[in-house]
């Protein structure tokens, strides 16, 4: 990933994580978020998300016209799917069109259906570099429909194993957290790596989808490409924070849309 | 359901329960069972079958030409689905939706679709006479596939609800369970309830297919009219008992075949 | 049960359900609940509570003096234990033993023990007329120890399984229930079942603890004796509340401590 | 470890995996094991073990008089704990406790008590060189019985941490597994890693207890010091196998014992 100023970017997707509860217990505010993101990226079963909720997201979100795509994970409701797992590949491949085709019936009977592939948790940060989790991930989507774009981190392996088995690759960057000075996420746990000032994180985002640009950790401009930002939901404030990111970028004359 | 003997059947299917393994544990003995039968009952995940199974069971039976069904059930591993249990009917007709699509996704893969569903163990048994759950599995049929036939005992709710949602009822006859005068099955637990000798489980089904009648529990000829016969799998000696039904059917002229 | 009513009550117990969250999802305001309550029912792992939160569960009640219950469940995370099911007699017994033991090994790692059982809902209210699951969840707390008393409403078949064992049955009573002139509880579902007002609320806890005299649904004043009263934290305003009961109660001059 | 043949062994303690049935499956022949084996590790519900089994488990064992151990797993029934998992420790040592205390309930009520703890699967290959998750698992066990016997590979992180925490260590060795000339076990999936042969499965169980020899994978003479033997009951002929061995080491002197 170079540090030259990427060309600016007339349009950009908003994503979000819902439907993240489980029987009695809701942590996204599903309705909320539906009103602001583009993309819904409904948890499947595995990490969390029960049948009915999978089915009444489903339904407002094709009723608000937002994209429903399939957030596989590992099987770990215990650890919300946040625990990285040696899961053979034939196994994973397997697990995430398990969860693709559960998530496609719900899809399909609220009159759409499932538009892309996101990894959640700690099986999305194990396929930036793991090249067998990656090629599992993609075989997976494959089994289950081998038109589905997949979205990911620039650069990670998951993006090139899906390019080259034919399947859409989508960026994706985070308004919330810092990068390096080679675009990378600074990881969870070291100094600074989220950003947590409002106004800053509002920003950020309008740099990146205008621009194609950000202010990494070093203080260096970046560019960071990227077809969809990624919201959070599930902390206090987190949805306000996400309305006003959209307002700012339709103010600043980004077009706000799915990528598909 | 009248005792006067039913027409004749031509022709039978033959359906038995599949892939009931889960992880590390197996059950069935799927490669001789798909060699027997013409529709292959499909755990889904909930009271048994993973993913990978699941693959395997649907490549296989495509290779045969066997059909998929979706084996729907209550979420209970630990029970194996034998447990009834009150579940909400917004709740189970979502679960038994997600169930069939995620089975779908590996009928797909493997060129064909799921054909039909059955509920298993104790949601078999409840919609029997339950209402509210027959509606429910009903409901969940249809959030998956308008069209697809429905697998349960002549005279149950179930197949009631069904036909008059527009789904084929398919009824289905054990040759190794009692019936009562009145066509009913003897519980589970009453002496007899199973008949356990093999020449006269085989002359059973040839009579159930031949001519849809069979002797009662009270030594009556009873009609029990069915499309198909179900097969038990999961006992030692089981698959070499289907194999000798399937035979005899077959040297008595009956044509075994699917039902779709 | 007769309506005359019962004699002062000096001392009453509070209980409530605590630990209820499991992983990532939060249900209960635990540490705001153990400065109002005198027993903690925990729950155990199988319709909520992992492994983290019942070991801090257990440390927090232990330095307020708060006794430790097994809140044992169903097996039934998706449904949060609501589901009866039709466990068979032998497993129940045995999935009662092995959540007591798992709350066990917290509370005497925390310096103290499990002091008293109680089951959780749909089990609560299965094993109010049901014999032989009474029986069984009776059978469980025997097989972990058979000195721990059982907390049930008054007339439960629970608690006379568990007198006949030699379990000390004790009665618990819901200030936000409204009772027959039977001196049952009006089933949830019929109107008027749960008393929404605050105040009414604090005065029925203070009644029923004062006098053991409570206004049923009719109009009439019955007894509802009961060692224990049952207060709720899982709904907004709960905390608040029960903190109110529990001031209520001390002003009247009742004193607020654990059974055991 | 040194290449020096060890002082000979007065007595062995055989181990094997028991109860890892989960509901409807079995796995492993408990009856017949527990007439070869001085000490059961029991599955304790994370990777496989119902509650039922093991009740029943743990009453044979007492009535045999054979040890019972706490065989601890990741929470991983899909995977039956053999797929890696980055749990953190807060959680694996709450979660090791609880299946503990688990077993502890079904011991005592068998009139004995849990012996010792042995991680299974994924989780005995990790604490051999991850010090993190080695630190976890003994807190855990610190919190269940802080006198607990640990079992685990001479050299490992797990009985160095054991130790150094006031947890006796036992070391075990498997004959039928092709040690390195360092006295490290051959990877599984490399050439040779199992001795498949069943008389140098017994030579060699009877070398490593009599004189803590045994031949390495390059031909050398190497020590293995064990004070246990580990046996395996889950493949065709296991059981078999393991009587021979245990034959042979009495026939050849050895007594067998448990090593607590």
């Amino acid at each position: 990933m170079s540090t030259v100023p990427a060309a600016p970017t007339a349009s950009i997707d908003l994503n979000a994580d819902l439907g993240e509860g489980f029987g009695r217990w809701r942590l996204t505010d599903d309705e909320e978020l539906l009103s602001v993101v583009t993309s819904a990226n409904v948890a499947c079963g595995f990490h969390a998300g029960d049948a009915v909720t999978m089915r009444r997201v489903c339904d407002r979100a094709a009723e608000r016209g937002v994209r429903i795509g399939a957030q596989v994970s590992y099987r770990d409701l215990a650890g919300f799917g946040r625990r990285a797992m040696d899961v053979p590949p034939d196994e994973l491949a397997a697990e995430v069109a398990y969860q693709i085709g559960a998530l496609e019936v719900f899809a399909r009977a609220a009159g759409t259906r499932v538009s892309y592939v996101k990894p959640h948790g700690a099986l999305y940060n194990r396929v930036v570099s793991d090249e067998e989790q990656a090629r599992a991930v993609v075989d997976g989507v494959l089994l289950a429909d081998a038109s589905l774009p997949v979205l990911g981190l620039p650069g990670s392996r998951l993006l090139e194993r899906a390019e080259k088995a034919g399947l859409p690759p989508v960026t994706e960057a985070f308004a919330d957290r810092a990068y390096t000075d080679e675009g990378t996420l600074v990881p969870r746990g070291s100094d600074g790596a989220v950003v947590t000032e409002a106004d800053a994180v509002v920003e950020r985002s309008v740099g990146m989808a205008r621009s194609g640009v950000v202010t990494s950790h070093g203080g260096r401009e970046i560019a960071v490409r990227a077809r969809s930002l990624c919201l959070h939901g599930d902390t206090p404030g987190a949805v306000g924070l996400a309305r006003r990111v959209r307002a700012r970028l339709e103010a600043a004359g980004v077009r706000v849309a799915a990528f598909v």
